[in-house]
């Protein structure tokens, strides 16, 4: 069964179940013009929205339309993350070509409604139409933060210690293994890292009620796109330490098997939805340690900020080098 | 050139100039992962977003790129309008295939920058990607209404006066001259309601402050489709009269020239982006001359409400139709 069969409204009808998670500050959602909140004068609200287009972003045939339900989220949630939010509702715009079923689209608003169940989010409505050729999810979601919790990207301070909330590099390499199949099995949790990013909002959260943590971003273009903004918006510099980036086993097996260097891609991956952060070196000991006991894992220590006005890694021996933010460039793809 | 000459955040720096109209309530706007607000407990917010895809929306060749950029914003403004809201906030994300020039870029958001100023609506962000075939623009728009002057259009009571703050069928109207090029000239006004659609965000807020206007929506997908929602979500019918329809005289003189009904025209035209309204009987003369008063123009009566559960039409011998909300199918162009 095709859209055209049932019509937008049929649509709109099969997909409004299970929409509405946290009613409280919903006076109207699906079912108007517009949705309407109330508002709360002591909180920020915060709205970040993210397209992802087919043969760009996801190619239809390689990917689960679940999972690409979840990914349209996860990569808006994580934007929530980095601020310190609690992502509260989404919206879900598709266009839809004429080649896309029925159930494969029923898939992706499962993968959605899956994702916001996980983080008790309402999906409010949203905007379904045609499209000649391509697949294409938008979803803006909307978060709160209290005004005095908000994670800046502009607030590193220099001497500030550099921090991840998880491995880097991973995706990137999923994405390779998946485009060349034949490579072989045993990386799950890189094809994982890849299709099916999870969104760090727990993290997000547990750093924003930190006073001593002074910047954040989630690392979608990579490492040093991404630290980039930082340093740009922050007026300051950066150094990383090769042998403290965070690559995981299956990524150093994968790179020493097929010989790529896993500090190119912990540093220009992209897709890998932690969270960076900057913390007063006063306090880092002890927030990594808080960290590492509510979640099980680390938090990976990577640099530090300088007053250099660029980024710059040490390799193992102590050289220093200057690096470009090279990370994910979508037009030259 | 190109965007993938000076890349995504080449871009973002070109386009950030001039977005920030209203500073007041923005505690950060573009260059962060999400935009942060300030909220007021006293009002509701509103959030609208609706994509428009090449090849489905708009002919990229036949359209100029300024008046592009205002239609995205237009038929966002006008989902603020139809639930009586000022608009406040816009977020733009465009997916960007390698065809699309920079210059042609740069016109869309100086159209969407035009529509912005036009109502003091900020610009706070948005994604900017790639795309392999089809220009994408999608518009989500926040806007505010102070909680009991919310237009829905679940407010509909049977008895009321309907009325529509503008033409009808001229938009359909102007799309056909458009693509039916030899048609020849003299319908300026018909060509400019399709390309260039006037939000009807001032009538909009006149109406919201009526107490006696129960129910509201745009006619996006046209008359008997867009007052299908307000019967349905009332649970109430409609009844509208033939002769009464606002047909302007040039939808009228089209049509007479090249043999089509402008009473189909106007009830399954759609994008006229006027608003739809219901109204206290006892009320609806002294707004329709108040609305006289402050526009210069007539809010249109159109009939009434009633309690059919369907929509039907009288001609203007007095035969009464039952008619399906047969508007704009996407999935069936």
């Amino acid at each position: 069964m095709k859209l055209k069969d049932i019509g937008e409204f049929g649509f709109i009808e099969r997909i409004r179940p299970d929409c509405i998670i946290r009613p409280e500050h919903i006076v109207k959602a699906i079912g108007d013009d517009a949705a309407v909140f109330k508002t709360e004068s002591d909180r920020c609200m915060l709205l970040t929205t993210d397209m992802l287009v087919e043969r760009v972003h996801f190619i239809r045939k390689a990917t689960s339309p679940f999972n690409l339900g979840r990914k349209s989220m996860a990569v808006n949630l994580s934007d929530i993350a980095a601020m310190g939010g609690n992502a509260s509702d989404a919206f879900v715009n598709i266009a839809v070509p004429d080649t896309v079923d029925l159930d494969f689209l029923e898939e992706v608003y499962r993968g959605i409604k899956h994702s916001a169940a996980e983080f008790a989010i309402n999906i409010l409505g949203g905007d379904t139409t045609g499209s000649r050729k391509d697949l294409v999810i938008n979803v803006a979601v909307i978060g709160y933060v209290a005004a005095d919790e908000v994670l800046l990207r502009s607030g590193a301070k220099i001497g500030d210690v550099l921090f991840s909330t998880g491995y880097l590099g991973n995706s990137r390499a999923g994405l390779h293994l998946l485009q060349n199949a034949s490579e072989g099995d045993g990386f799950e949790e890189l094809v994982q890292a890849h299709c099916l990013p999870r969104p760090h909002l727990n993290e997000g959260r547990f750093l924003a009620t930190q006073p001593q943590v002074h910047a954040a971003i989630d690392v979608s273009d990579g490492l040093s796109s991404d630290l980039g903004h930082i340093i740009r918006e922050s007026a300051a510099g950066a150094r990383i330490y090769a042998d403290r980036l965070p690559i995981s086993d299956q990524l150093k097996t994968f790179c020493s098997r097929f010989g790529y260097d896993p500090i190119q891609y912990a540093l220009a991956g992209g897709e890998d939805y932690t969270l960076l952060c900057t913390v007063d070196p006063r306090h880092a000991e002890a927030i990594a340690a808080d960290f590492r006991q509510q979640f099980g894992r680390p938090l990976f220590e990577l640099g530090e900020i300088t007053d250099s006005g660029r980024i710059e890694w040490v390799d193992a021996a102590g050289g220093i080098h200057p690096i470009e933010p090279t990370g994910w460039n979508h037009f030259k793809a």
